[in-house]
């Protein structure tokens, strides 16, 4: 078997497997969430970590790390995409995993494997798009380092953040609301106006979709959603149907998407509409809008900022509800071999 | 002007004067040294640092964080490097980035482009290799990222550790010796002997030189060399030369490395005999050993495993001094573009 037929998924689960064979110290959450969770202090295990309103000190705060890769001609293109919006997005992508771990960011590295016939103007506009990412997201980048390649640009960013309790897909329980953030497919209707220049969408509707492409902002890690007691928390990278069986799998639980919530006047149907595509495609499986997933309890108000698009029930795996019934979620997100 | 022309050093010096425009939080210190120094809590600034031999609690050390990236083709090829040995080099590297910033290493990350005709042990084996070395420097891989690639392997990771006291280049001082540890120039001589398979090596001699370039082993940071006031401290992974250069510009000193106290009979000129090489060029230019380089007070014993290679002077530059006088040591290292 080679990678290709191993897939993505195979080989996350594959260097779960091996590497983690005896387990991490005490508290510690390792390959799997959106970010890995320990100590300074491994030894000090799990009382380092304090429930929501207790009187949680600095000093006592879980470490986040995050690390993604991204790949030209796999996840960006240069013809297509600025050096100074790929710099943002680098950034951005794992700010928004340590916002889905409970989070906030505190710095950041990047390593950088350079092809030598781009212009030095393009190493100096991608810089300036992280800076800009850095500044907006109080996230400095302290390290650094940069190579040559023969092949594909490629370019990867670890941050680290940290979190007072931090959240993880597995804690969705039956009787939850699932509940997201933002205009979720916008992003993919973005991506679709980039590559439709001369589609008659109105210029400020392809503004807005185009910029949620190019520059996601994720909503951040709030302290009104630092005060639940419990919550299942992600970002929606790959898209709503991904996070759906992912939440499922990691809690052991149903995720049930109601259709209708998803059936919504926004930039994002307003885009389809244009493009003559199904908005609920975009919706479920785009992606890279960057908002939050949640399942928080139905005893408590939403969280502002989100709007329940289903619920949790006993059972396993993730179903789209509709007026025709119940069918799985089952086209897998974006297969990066 | 292409990345080419701008060459490593002008990429890296161009990323610390666009990314650290309005500097870091105080007691930070960003790209330039073999670690990135931070705090969890940026608001505490210098004095959570504390000075050596001071009560030093767990909560007061500083976070360290390192990256790098290796590329097929660039720093390894699959035809010569065993997947295994890679990711024990891949981490190797950055645990003594952390040792070398006079700290010790947590935990690592790694992201990872993969090519889709790789067989999928390839990957196991990588992964093998990744666990042995997090166990053996007691740094386990708690996150990772896994994407697919059309062109090179491309591997970076990233490792956070802490130091209750960092070690910089920058704190040479004139009258200071230049020492260091390891067998200087053998990761070198191995490679020769890696593509010289027929070459004439006395088997033990060669298994010790390709053993010291397939797997490293940084020489960590002892408790000896913390209790040290003050020293400067870095990695030898661009060859002693290089690091000669890069202590003299960060302290703003001169550096003399003696050849005559590189001219040693030891397993490097044992290899060098049978290639017919000089043996000072893989000393100090060779790189890859992962030895610790440190310019030293003369007022105290040399810390064990250190061997005096030289001398810090007033003045700039890093000069080789002979028999036959000096000579600026102007070799560049390794040019990765």
């Amino acid at each position: 078997m080679n990678l290709s037929e191993l897939g993505e998924g195979g080989a996350i689960a594959r260097m779960a497997e091996i590497l983690q064979p005896g387990g991490l110290p005490p508290g510690w959450i390792g390959i799997g969430d959106d970010s890995a969770v320990t100590d300074l202090d491994p030894g000090a295990g799990e009382s380092l970590a304090g429930p929501p309103g207790a009187t949680v000190e600095a000093r006592r705060s879980k470490v986040l790390t995050t690390v993604d890769m991204l790949v030209e001609g796999v996840h960006f293109r240069t013809e297509t995409t600025s050096a100074a919006d790929l710099g943002w997005k680098a950034l951005a992508v794992n700010v928004s995993d340590v916002f889905a771990t409970g989070g906030h960011p505190l710095w950041a590295v990047v390593a950088i494997a350079l092809r030598g016939d781009l212009p030095a103007a393009w190493l100096d506009d991608l810089y300036r798009g992280l800076r800009e990412a850095a500044a907006r997201f109080a996230c400095p980048i302290v390290g650094g380092d940069t190579v040559g390649t023969p092949g594909p640009l490629a370019l990867s960013v670890t941050v680290v953040g940290t979190a007072a309790c931090p959240r993880l897909r597995s804690s969705a329980r039956p009787g939850d609301i699932l509940a997201v953030t933002g205009p979720i497919g916008l992003s993919a209707a973005g991506l679709w106006a980039l590559g439709h220049r001369d589609a008659p969408l109105p210029p400020d509707l392809r503004e807005r979709a185009q910029q949620a492409h190019r520059r996601p902002l994720p909503p951040g890690y709030s302290s009104e959603l630092a005060t639940r007691e419990r919550m299942a928390l992600m970002d929606d990278s790959d898209g709503l149907g991904t996070s759906a069986r992912q939440i499922a799998v990691a809690s052991g639980v149903q995720v049930v998407v109601d259709a209708s919530r998803l059936d919504v006047a926004d930039d994002v149907a307003s885009v389809a509409a244009v493009a003559g595509r199904d908005p609920l495609e975009w919706r479920l499986w785009g992606g890279e809008d960057y908002g939050l997933i949640a399942a928080i309890s139905p005893q408590e108000p939403l969280p502002s900022g989100f709007r329940s698009v289903g619920r949790i029930e006993t059972g396993q795996g993730a179903w789209l509800e509709s007026s025709a019934g119940r069918t799985p979620l089952e086209r897998g997100g974006f297969r990066h071999f």
